[in-house]
């Protein structure tokens, strides 16, 4: 059994990153309220406004169309609403086209009651089907609102990237407003909201090395918001109350700016490993199926199926064998559940998957470290298929 | 001029307490995904369970009544809606009652329409007027669902405490839902769910020495729930998704359970202090009003009005002087608007108030050097005065 552990899960969450700790190190004693006007709210505010600089760079969006909010779930729930407003004028979004892959805090569809809310298909290859959503989008009554369109830039669970850039010109020419759930793809590939023409990112602080208690809406302009989700003092602009998390913020910009300084570097490295364990997976177990193998994906992620190895059994052995990985999305009761993800895909969801997530502090050795329990684990499963 | 800053805005939000900064030192390696299955998301989970049951002992609660939140203002927004939910069964609020002189976060009343909220008068002694609270529940319509009255157990700026032993006794008369902000009385005045009566409370990690970013929904049962504010992964039961905000919901515990070890010893000294200020102040300028001095208030607040001497002017003097101090409430803009509590109290709002606050680090020594600040601005003031 090994001594130390080995975290394989950055997908579900990253360790800080030294940046993150040393700016959150040097601000525990910033305490001032970031709304006073005295020296100590100043310092505070200059603190944030330095993060919200640093955020938005790492989105291609202005600093002023940055609104932090407590994570990617609230800004999530924010932003998906049928009440906004262009300007001073009040605007209503008719219905949400989201995919049937998206993590459950833009699949509930926030403030959309059920019956406004459609689920766009994915591909057997994991990817959104734009062939749908134009059919969709052609068939959305106009007299009901404006259509909203919120499809994630990576998947969580399996890492494959998803065309949010020809979404973006599809929702565009059906007048519809475009968010794009940028959590997993932050730091991982290249993200612009310009770029790809989204009216609205999501990211999280936590999973690109900031603490948890921080994200952002990204917008492109600041005419189209949404009705705020909470109300009070006006912080934000008025787009979100609530006192600011003056430390997770200040963690969060220091890891926006690492991600944007490290960028090529990290990813490359991050990839050549992912290839690794990959390959190494492949010779100990040639059964292993690796979701999304062949097209784009982050660099980081590997999703698999083991053949008879249920998703729970094998988080529990890795687990045992001091290693962190992940059976999909860091649920919210704590239970594996079947991956709505694989169902999405046309897979039987029962056969189970794992996710093994590298991140920016992943070496070779540990590479290596998994591999060998993967295929200590593979080799009692087949033992115990012998048995059986 | 002083060479060191003395900071008096503990109402604005309080510094770090000491066990608060320890506990989440500690934890900034903790940085497993609480909802995950392995050995770093369950230690992050262990943490964030004793948390809650540091911040139930704070109000007398059952941890399991504890929701932790971003905050107080998320809290509010929360808990402040027509759409609950008794067990399975939905259950409407019809309408919403609150004082005239909450926090922002509660007077804009959140998920309640603007026409669906009332504000109950406060008398000139800044105290909740329960005669005309009576008044308007008898008045108030049934058949639009159940009422909910929501009022502040210490006013912020006054610190002026509210009777909501009584109000609680008044709505639940009337079959009405029972909201209180305990966010500036907690650990300053004894605090317990059950013996006050209400339904919910509203508290918030940053006003007890614990980090921004954290605050809590607590609960006298667990069948009587809003509809959650946030969506998506059904973390914190359901009733609020998103990643728990581990660093802070430590900090917040660790805060908690100082508030609750050092409660006694903590408001004694603060009081001694305040007195000490107060009488400071009077001899220095005889005509300062203080307000709420004869009523009951928290330990540590004193809002004063100094005549002559505008809210804004003074509030830039003290810090001139080193000092932190505030106008009131923190206020969204950073700009120093008029009290609106003070207007509620029936004065002039343009007469201005500065509000100073102690805390659990301050010392005779601050009191002495505010008091030397106090005097000399209201020499100088009086000078203008007779120059003009």
């Amino acid at each position: 059994m090994a001594a130390t552990r080995l975290y394989l899960d950055w997908n579900g969450t990253a360790p800080l990153h030294q940046a993150a700790r040393d700016a959150m190190l040097h601000a525990l004693d910033l305490y001032g309220n970031p709304n006073s006007v005295h020296g100590e709210g100043r310092a505070a505010r200059a603190a944030i406004e330095a993060a919200r600089r640093q955020v938005a760079s790492l989105t291609g969006a202005e600093p002023a169309h940055v609104v932090f909010t407590s994570g990617a779930t609230e800004a999530a729930n924010m932003v998906l609403t049928p009440e906004f407003r262009m300007g001073r004028t009040p605007l209503t979004i008719g219905h949400l086209y989201t995919s049937a892959i998206e993590h459950p805090a833009v699949l509930e569809g926030g403030r959309f009651p059920k019956e406004k809310i459609s689920e766009i298909p994915v591909t057997s290859d994991g990817i959104v089907d734009l062939v749908v959503l134009e059919t969709m989008l052609s068939a959305h009554d106009k007299a009901s609102g404006l259509p909203m369109v919120a499809i994630m830039l990576a998947n969580n669970e399996t890492g494959i990237l998803q065309p949010v850039y020809e979404a973006a010109k599809i929702a565009q020419a059906f007048g519809g407003v475009f968010v794009v759930d940028a959590v997993q793809a932050a730091g991982r590939v290249p993200l612009d909201i310009k770029a790809i023409g989204a009216d609205f990112l999501i990211i999280s602080s936590h999973k690109i090395g900031g603490p948890k208690g921080a994200g952002a809406l990204v917008s492109r302009g600041e005419m189209l918001m949404p009705k705020p989700l909470i109300h009070g003092g006006g912080q934000e602009k008025g787009h979100r109350s609530g006192t600011e998390n003056a430390l997770a913020v200040i963690g969060f910009g220091a890891a926006a700016a690492a991600a944007v300084a490290e960028f090529d570097s990290r990813n490359a490295a991050v990839e050549k490993l992912r290839d690794r364990l990959e390959e190494g997976m492949r010779l100990a177990a040639p059964d292993v199926i690796i979701h999304g193998k062949d097209g784009p994906r982050v660099p980081n992620t590997s999703f698999f199926t083991l053949p008879g190895l249920k998703s729970e059994t094998g988080q529990i052995a890795f687990d045992l064998e001091g290693l962190a990985i992940s059976a999909g999305s860091a649920c919210s009761s704590g239970k594996v559940g079947e991956s709505h993800v694989l169902a999405a895909m046309g897979r039987d969801p029962k056969l189970g998957a794992l996710r093994i997530s590298l991140g920016f502090t992943t070496t070779e050795e540990d590479v290596d470290r998994a591999i060998d329990a993967f295929a200590r684990i593979a080799g009692r499963r087949k033992t115990a298929g012998a048995a059986a």
